[in-house]
């Protein structure tokens, strides 16, 4: 069985409560044939979305975490690798879509929070990275598109700004952006691709259902899940010769 | 014949020897089932390629142009938007790809090349952009996607920064960039998708096919013209809830 | 007699009313010792400030122009050059402080304003750069700072970010934005030292008085030009081991 | 005693072996009448400094700490305004410049040093800035200058690019120059003064001596730290209507 018939892999961090981006990802990459490792925190989430995704014709499983720290996720990939292997499998795509955020005037925050923010978003991102990377490492280039495999990032505003009330949201998703930055001068050398994308908007999660209604029914100002996750698809399948690290997304409407 | 019917124009400027980056995307739009409008300043340019996109079974016409001054650029559209009336087309995505370049020491670039450099990229940009987006304003919102119309911008390395031999070319470049951004978010509230692509790196046309001809067949290093172009349809094909201002484009193998 | 007691000059051009940056850099600069050279549109201008700068003890002098045209700089520094020769004078810092904006709906600006706004920002400060560093070129370096001389543009909000009426005067600061990065990279290496300052906000000009009554007495709420002065002061006296290519400065309640 | 009759105090954490910014910062102001307060790690670095620029008429004194923990940072800043308190004393400014840097290949990085780099950096900057903030806030406004006091960070190069080596590195620094921005336009309403110089450049330090000798008599080609000193003095004497958040330092003969 040539590479060629290896069934790719999409790897997911981030699931939330599976009605935002990660969970859109999900379902994209798994319509797209696509087999999909979900990772989240909530074992209810991954089983639940693991069964959506099988229902639908499918093939997702669930790898719950306790924790984002370095040695729960290396254990997670371990778990997936050993799940997905050669030559039946070829773990091919990596979305880090992990990233609480903090909104609080500056002196509200506590030293534990700034801490809790730095390690979910950027240890944790350095961490998904190193298993992500060092699978991809082992991938054959694949063909005609040229990558070993693709590593995304969910960004958002406070990757490009600092405001008055997101220091620690901000200085995380700083982090993160230097993280992706590096690792695509690195890495692209070696056919691996790593982009960013700053999610310049509210997304339409339960979350904001909740607390901007009328911004349910109105694309105009709130970007849907299901489109972030086309610009990750469009990105894994751009080819080695215009390969991008960052796009913005915002709604049209959006202030900016 | 309802919106829905009539057949979506592309109009292209800026096509160079019909080797680059436009014409990839005259192609690739065709393809798509766009009628492609291609406008350049030679006129066996524009003849050659729309015959090429005519056999291929696409419909392209040709709109040669004398130069690229807003009175030029006025005319050609009243041209276009003649030929491509409703009900029976919809001109719905334009592309700004004109934006000759100069790399010279400071002190060796004359006030003329300072003046054709800010033409040819800055002022025609803004004469360009002034009749895409008179003429999408009179577009219905084409659902689902939600645009009246897409404008995108070719840019480059030197929209981002100056550097020692591309004072003129920078100056120009990070102009047109302005000017996308102002549109994007002046636009962006009238349903008018406005993007700025940043090509970093060399792009595979005849003349570097001449300089550097180890990169012809090394994906790795140069921009595949018709790689660039996906990008295009991509951000043509984005829904209003989640749009682009600015994406980088670099091969695998770029240093940056 | 030698070098050091040359007495040094500042070219400044662009005074506006004579309330604004750039009147106060030929003050202070003045204060500090330097003969000045004052260039702008306004005869009358040019004039009074000479006066005012020569009753206080002063050395400055006028050098009306009646456009910022490449061939009116070129001529309006030669003459500059003939008054301040060596051994008893050294053109040592040079301000491009001309930047007329624009603000208005992109579709109300015109293709003459568009022109207007580059010649007068781009491409005088092209003509007015290349005189100022042919000029510095001739200098011996100056001890113990180091530098053949200092070129300083003044800069926007609008030189970083485009936003809905500011196309064309964006347009036109982001590209003499470029300019200075270029010319910092490619005459650093030659001791002259070119820096840009943002100035993100208000400043307490004639206009603002009349417009804004209350920030005039409110150092909170708009620029002092004196204080921008001041840091174009510290910018030229920057040794050559640090030097500023671009800083920014706002006041302390500004939005941002 | 008027508050105007209070000495001034710095307050300075991060002084390297003392040869290098913070050094060079504690004895440009105490030559400028500031008594400074000089927090390090190395308790023999910080007496023998404080002897140094008491034997030469000012006013220093040491505060080593163990680690730059939260928890140790609150205590020296305890033990700082014990001993500098009102009428007496103002403490007017702070500099936080430490900023343990990183070099190494990605795959390279344990989380250890990701951890290290995310603490020493941006956990004990939220830290030192929470102390000099809440101290600030307890001035009164220093007329005629406006500010409460001055908070000052130092950046480098990897404060704005992720580079192939630099990934623990850039993302720590990172989200030290967000922090920052988030500081400068929270606090900026209260009269609090936040900025952050990227050094990018090689600073003339005892390390860098040994390893580049013939960079040492050269200040075309590295920084030095009592310019970068200026640089800090500058900041804080800027008056409150035209405060810069950020500016760059590079020798002259810089590459970048």
């Amino acid at each position: 069985m040539s590479v060629a018939a290896a069934r790719k892999v999409l790897v997911v961090a981030g699931l939330g409560k599976g009605t935002g981006t990660g969970a859109a990802a999900a379902r994209l990459f798994s319509k797209a044939g696509y087999s999909v490792a979900l990772v989240a925190r909530g074992v209810e989430t991954v089983n639940k979305l693991a069964e959506e995704l099988n229902s639908a014709g499918g093939e997702a499983a669930p790898f719950a975490v306790e924790t984002y720290s370095p040695k729960d996720i290396n254990s997670v990939w371990n778990s997936i690798r050993a799940k997905y292997q050669a030559p039946n499998y070829n773990i091919h795509a990596a979305i880090f879509n992990v990233g609480p955020g903090t909104w609080k005037p500056f002196l509200d925050i506590t030293p534990e929070e700034v801490r809790t923010s730095l390690e979910n978003n950027v240890e944790a991102g350095f961490a998904f990275a190193r298993e992500a990377i060092l699978t991809f490492k082992g991938n054959e280039i694949s063909e005609p598109k040229g990558a070993r495999g693709t590593l995304i990032f969910t960004g958002a505003t406070a990757s490009l700004r600092g405001n008055t009330t997101t220091s620690a949201f901000a200085a995380a998703k700083f982090g993160v952006r230097a993280l992706s930055q590096s690792l695509a001068k690195e890495f692209g050398k070696q056919n691996i691709h790593v982009a960013h994308a700053i999610i310049d908007g509210g997304i339409l999660t339960e979350r904001l259902a909740a607390m901007r209604p009328e911004a349910v029914d109105n694309p105009d100002v709130r970007l849907n899940p299901d489109s972030i996750a086309e610009s990750y698809l469009y990105l894994v399948n751009q080819d080695r010769s215009s390969w991008t690290w960052e796009l913005d997304l915002r709604p049209a409407h959006e202030k900016w």
